[in-house]
């Protein structure tokens, strides 16, 4: 199996270590094809931002998703999920969506850990979007300038301190760790903590090979069929012959 | 005052109907500057041309804002709010969002009328996200093909039915209109239902204008506040600069 | 334009006080007739005081709503919307209503600061009335005894620090400031805070400016439609005259 | 014990009507003081009516409460029970709020079923106001006009109708009858139906009861303690007085 | 009348200690039919206790219900509350959701207050379960240990910090004690708070009572109706006869 | 790996069809072993078998855990899910929970189809519980009694009419299919909806293994953490020894 991991930052060190992470997770047979956006910001850090990506991700995908079984979307956000199920014949899973939805299964509600306190309502908003307000306990971020990024352990010691700080005050079960600092150092982060942490790449990855295996039939009709023959202008063609080509 | 109007379509008959419609509604010494974005769909009906949407309305926004005092988004999927809100100076209005406020001055809850069954989970989502879904009494769309659109008869007859429904079985006492193909006939449909109609772009530039007179501070804190000055690459140089020249 | 305001206290210091924030917020061209309600509490700070409220707001309305365009209701609590809405041939606007609902477009979250804490779960009642509790950060209010009255500057020392708890602790995006005793107050206390502040009666005349110029259909169809030529005794005789009359 | 009932609508006979359910209801011991509000609407069916029966029922409440156990409100409604609760040394039950919560034991989703379509909102706004609508399945009203009270076989036909079709089509499993005309008339209802009804007014007297019997204590702290010696003026001295006297 | 009051615990000295509170709440003439279950865990504190219980209680159920009016839970978890109310004659309580129902009529939100931090999530998921989750302003546990049991005083100590808490920082109105350590302490802790506390025991004895003086119709269709004759293997024979016998 | 299966219901026809789907989802290396409960109904369709069944699932897993990687809970109801979740050191995974939550990653929102109107009920407080609502789309229920069973042509029809009424009228977008009767037949009813169908047994086979490979922490924490040695009696000594052996 063939797993398409894009990521929507304009930054190939940032999409390296994705594709680490995603080997790790990947079972034997599985390859992962990793792609980076080629338009956009190099780390996706706000609304805007976002809204840059939700095409790039569209675009990439266009490009490389040909010859592969399933997509993962490298961006914590999740950027162009539902624009990428409606139009591409592959399963598309996010990494924050797959986290919450394997989160359900570990415990009653589940806590968000990620960097910038401006990204919660962003977090808060995707996740409602996802249904799952309900099984959420909270979301809490390291607060955090560009300056102190340089400062690993600080981070990592409040990183720590606020999953403690989920667990003992707000009944969190299970904590989803979000953002591209965070992503794949759940195996070092969960020694400090009493519940199951859960890595967005991984479980992305993890669920994309369960849906490429499920085999679901592509919806014919509603908002994840394809739109059909729309003539879109002034974008990659790649994307355009998505739509063109549809019968 | 001067309110930007962003079509998000590639169509230049869908920007000048909306703007005839903002120009009706419009305050006196109010000026209304209709803008059509240049790449993306001819008229956006799906979940993919609304991503490349997001992007497209916020480079209009980036090349077109200066000098205007509010934005009134034109595409009734109020594509690209939270960026725009969050990257300019000035304040940004969705006309579905403003249709649904003024809703809610209106009646005990409102339904969304509009084409296409497979956006209704669109609009349901929106909706959520504006945090008004216990304000929905429900969303209702024409059953429509390209070619149906021949057929204007055909389609008003079935929009006055689907408003009628919602009045008789869901307790609805508004109704928004959404969607371009239903975008200013708001005052032909009225007659037809005992409950007020509401129009997006009417609304919107109504909306707009108030958000200027009160002139609320821009957030310096939060979801809402400028991202700073980050790196992006590929994008229009207006955008880019947005980005760039923030202190 | 002309916007009735309604004090729903008995006391003119407050009406005065009202009359002049809303004189400022009006556009060229509006006028502000501020009145008092004749029975009921001084100032209204309880479910009881509220009640009879509720009646005496529509009681001044009967007698004064006569050649006005809109009403905006005086009272923090927005006593009597729906009954306004209801039996009344023009716009009505409540101050809350509005400052929440331009909050909405302001920010993901709003906060609500008000004095005394036993009106924290009416706020919330009313606030989740208008659907709204998906877009609520929290409310918060200063402990406040009648003696507390007299020592503004401690007031207004202890709003601030619960503004910004909002801001630092629940991803508060705008903070909607409720009650007669912060109203008109929002540009002093702008400065202490990175969020926008929102008052009651400065959303409220511009809400009802929107509604008057929108001209929207009043229904005559549901809850909000008049209720016909009911019999009612021993009230106002206006009151009694707004069901007499209707055809 | 000795129970008031409040009727919000100045209409001796439904007093007398909801009086006998009442004592019906009662246990042994039991003693139900009726008595009728003294202003407001003949029969409260919107929003402006119910809000001048706030104050009414407030008043008939100061005026006839003291040596009474509890209070009943006997308005489907429940008009101004927050209000009295606040102000009353004694408990409170609305009859909706008592059908309501008693129907939480009886199935897994209740219905509401009432005459007159403009009510249903209200309905809804209360119930969902009491934190109830994730128990609620769905309010059904008949279509009604002041003409068609004379045929009662209609009336009761249709209620029927809407019933069988709760619990047909929305897997209701428990039914409120709300509004004067049906109170009382569950015992003639329910051979028609297959699951339980529940009447306001029985619901009231018996959960009034308990709350009589428990002794639970009087709040002194937040929105259901009394608000202390407040200046109320224009009502009625028995009023006045709850509020002076108040230690 | 005759109550069965079912100790879903198989420990005799917390039904004696719960039979002496049912006794004390229970009204003249009635009568308390205490049994333990002869199954499962001595105290129930965790899912996996309560999952054997829901089958111990419906056991006992069977075995005793003969007889008797209604049926009283003994469980803080309401341990098989669905089971029993569609499977016996008679009505059915349980003590948690009691308390909760009640505590609505108190304020405008209530806490709950337990022993062992594992079964907040239990607590969340019972009360959002009965729909209550709107009402519900927070669950506050004492953390514990088996050897902290000993030190009563200590327990006693943190559970007033606790309520004080939920009434300070939450609008806590009413409060629901959880557990069976706490059962029947109500009159010695409510001298320390200043909201009204509820004890399970007591309420779901007013509240059975109440159902059985209602005489509502069983349901004969939905999920609370009898499944009819249905074979079951290897458990109580009286449990069998429930289903066996049934017509 | 090793997927220990259980069927609640006390049927080995049941279990053996279960196995056949498990097999057929299960990937190569999977080895299923199915056990059936060995005490209450033969098909659980009510609250009190499921009830019963909540302790049998949990005997048969003490039982025969041993030596497995996972557990797959072969009733629709998920009986004991966060029982065994609690109690075992391996992972568990529902077979309608696996069905909702990878409905979740195709389609906006999804319907649940089944047998018996009265599972309605008992189907949406699952969901409810798992946090899903706002993704439910409806529940749908062939009206069927025990003489039924024998006409599968009638309900595969009724079957595939309430698919269709889901997809036309409620913009269902995936179909999760409940039931142990419809266990396995997705691939023949997939060719008449136009959305993708989920079969709990084949999700849940894919969702426990990809749970085995993730390996998560077992909290050490929470409700999901083993209850530790407690004392229990009369049950399965394998169970009793679950407990009692517990570090």
């Amino acid at each position: 199996m063939k797993i398409l991991l894009i990521n929507g930052n304009t930054n190939d060190s940032v999409t390296a270590k994705m594709a680490r992470t995603a080997e790790d997770a990947a079972s034997p047979g599985t390859t992962i094809m990793p792609v980076t956006a080629t338009f956009g910001a190099r780390i996706i850090s706000s609304r805007s931002e976002n809204a840059v990506a939700s095409h790039a991700v569209l675009a990439a995908a266009a490009q490389h998703h040909a010859g592969c079984d399933a997509v993962v979307i490298g961006v914590s956000m999740d950027t162009g999920l539902g624009a990428l199920r409606e139009l591409l014949p592959i399963p598309v899973v996010g990494m924050t969506e797959a986290a919450c939805l394997i989160a359900c299964t570990a415990g009653a509600r589940f806590g968000v850990v990620t960097l910038g306190t401006r990204t919660i309502p962003m977090y808060d908003e995707l996740i409602t979007g996802y249904g799952l307000h309900p099984r959420l306990a909270g979301i809490e971020a390291v607060d955090i300038t560009p300056a102190d990024y340089g400062d690993a352990a600080r981070i990592t010691t409040d990183i720590i301190a606020l999953m403690k700080g989920l667990v003992a005050n707000r009944a969190t079960e299970a904590i989803v760790l979000a953002g591209a600092w965070i992503a794949g150092q759940h195996r070092e982060l969960q020694a400090h903590v009493p519940v199951p942490l859960l890595d967005g790449i991984t479980c992305g990855v993890q669920l994309a090979e369960v849906l490429s295996r499920l085999g679901l039939k592509k919806a014919t009709a509603g908002s994840h069929s394809h739109p059909g023959a729309k003539e879109l202008i002034g974008v990659d063609p790649a994307l355009i012959a998505l739509y063109r080509n549809h019968q």
